[in-house]
């Protein structure tokens, strides 16, 4: 959830409730397509609208509705087979949360749009409030880079000056951006429920999930909503394979490595206490098959985000070819 | 909130709670602009999205959410200005409805899109589900009449061919017309919150609200969820002044006699035992300074509803003038 005119900092809204000392956590996300595949569209979509209440260590979601807008161009054929895959891809991922979608709306409009609301009715106790201190380190649970790859992916499918300019630089080759891609839509539609439910288990001290302000953009707001005067620093940037070079050969297009590349349901960004981060991320490798990375640390600050002026970059080979 | 694809079929979702015997009431509307002024556009969202909730009589909102489109095309000067007065809108009715906004999204859009979330944690006995009985009459507390009344104010700003024609014919007069619009205006903002709250004292037999699919679709959508084999008869169309006329001359454009024509932010459709119905009306009135009207009766059937082939059409006249 990304609301910049009503002004919310927090990934998801928390309210008090008038009965039995609950809070309603809420979240909702809508946007638009950026894969081929409609059922992993759909997959994407849900996984992106849970992740800012996993960001929070909420890890049972009570009820989703589903944000949909068919485009006004698709044929009634069009219509008939696309919007049911990401409607079964949705639904899926929403099983997969042990959620279901009760509702929602649709309308039509010139783009194709999809999205939905996430809630939960919470104790207190139930949500992981930012509270980091100088000394903890920070992981992040996802590799960066979904928008470079979805844009070269597009860039290879239209056969652009660009794409031709790339394979020519042998940068990379043909291969490389279509694995980038696959890696990339298995990520953005992973859910990050696995790592919310041992965010607590493993001590941690807040959490924010990496959307569309880049890893450094969201680590400034989860910095800035700190209770402790404390400054967080990135060392390293574990990036799909490749997607690295493609940021720096496209000059200013992505800012990937200064950490304001846009991400769609990237990974969780969480301070831990340095002796349970590493154990944290070798939990979740083993429980959710993927890995985890130690990015930067904890120091004293005043409440603000940082990128080490040469990050590492750790080239994030996928599996899942 | 109506959606298509996912099935679900009364106004709300209504899901249980882990907690404390309680339910989450949720539901969502979002669609595209269709008065001139963005700041009652704002408070038109909001009366439909709370609209749902209010139709299962619960007239407390834990929470809103606000979804917004901003136009692609608009210019920065357009959207500082526009923007802002949308949203002071849907917060001012969001106000007024006793409950806050806490979040949303917002994304640019080749169309302007205005809508929301809104949510409550009720205990069971807070919703009045749908018991109507034969012998129980109808009441509708909004007049019909808002699609017509915003597409003649739209050919009148026009001049199109149309309204050169409705005008010649002397069914109408551009007076009439602009009355119209400002009494659908008027009406689209309000809130049904007070008649929410007096369906209880009224012993009202459930209730929905009427929007897309006219006066006739949600009767009959609400005669499908009833317990008892009942049918709804309509007899009167109380419905804005003039509107009936020009929905007469425009042929099948509007289908507002046959009990289709498509309103915003409606009235509630409220069974109620005849005799407190009149009562619930003047208590409304009374309250909330709008008439409401009994318009039909509840017989035994098969989960249905009926228009009365020739229906009685109440000229409902504005007092905003």
């Amino acid at each position: 959830m990304l609301f910049i005119f009503v002004g919310v900092g927090m990934d998801c809204s928390v309210t008090p409730l008038k009965h039995g000392g609950l809070s309603l956590v809420q979240t909702t996300d809508f946007f638009y397509p950026l894969v081929d595949d409609p059922y992993i569209q759909g997959k994407i979509a849900a996984a992106n609208v849970l992740s800012d209440m996993y960001a929070l260590g909420v890890t049972e979601c009570d009820n989703m509705l589903m944000l949909l807008g068919v485009p006004q161009k698709f044929t009634e054929e069009e219509r008939d087979t696309v919007v049911p895959l990401i409607i079964s891809g949705f639904k899926d991922a929403a099983r997969e949360a042990g959620t279901s979608i009760t509702g929602g709306q649709t309308v039509i409009n010139p783009w194709c749009i999809i999205g939905g609301v996430a809630t939960s009715a919470v104790l207190p106790n139930e949500i992981i409030p930012p509270h980091a201190e100088a000394g903890n380190v920070l992981v992040l649970t996802k590799p960066l880079g979904t928008q470079v790859a979805v844009n070269a992916r597009q860039w290879k499918d239209q056969n652009t000056e660009r794409y031709k300019r790339l394979i020519n630089s042998k940068l990379v080759t043909p291969e490389d951006i279509e694995r980038a891609y696959q890696e990339a839509s298995y990520n953005m539609a992973h859910l990050n429920k696995q790592a919310a439910s041992l965010m607590r288990h493993y001590n941690a001290r807040g959490a924010t999930d990496v959307t569309g302000f880049g890893i450094l953009g969201h680590a400034k707001n989860l910095a800035k909503y700190q209770p402790n005067n404390v400054k967080f620093v990135i060392h390293n940037l574990p990036v799909i394979a490749k997607m690295a070079a493609i940021a720096k050969s496209a000059d200013k297009l992505f800012q990937l490595l200064q950490g304001y590349s846009a991400e769609t349901s990237g990974g969780l960004l969480i301070a831990f206490p340095r002796e349970q981060a590493a154990s944290f991320c070798r939990a979740l490798e083993s429980s959710d098959g993927n890995p985890a990375w130690i990015i930067g640390v904890v120091d004293n600050g005043e409440r603000t985000a940082v990128m080490n002026a040469k990050p590492r970059v750790i080239e994030v080979v996928t599996k899942i070819t």
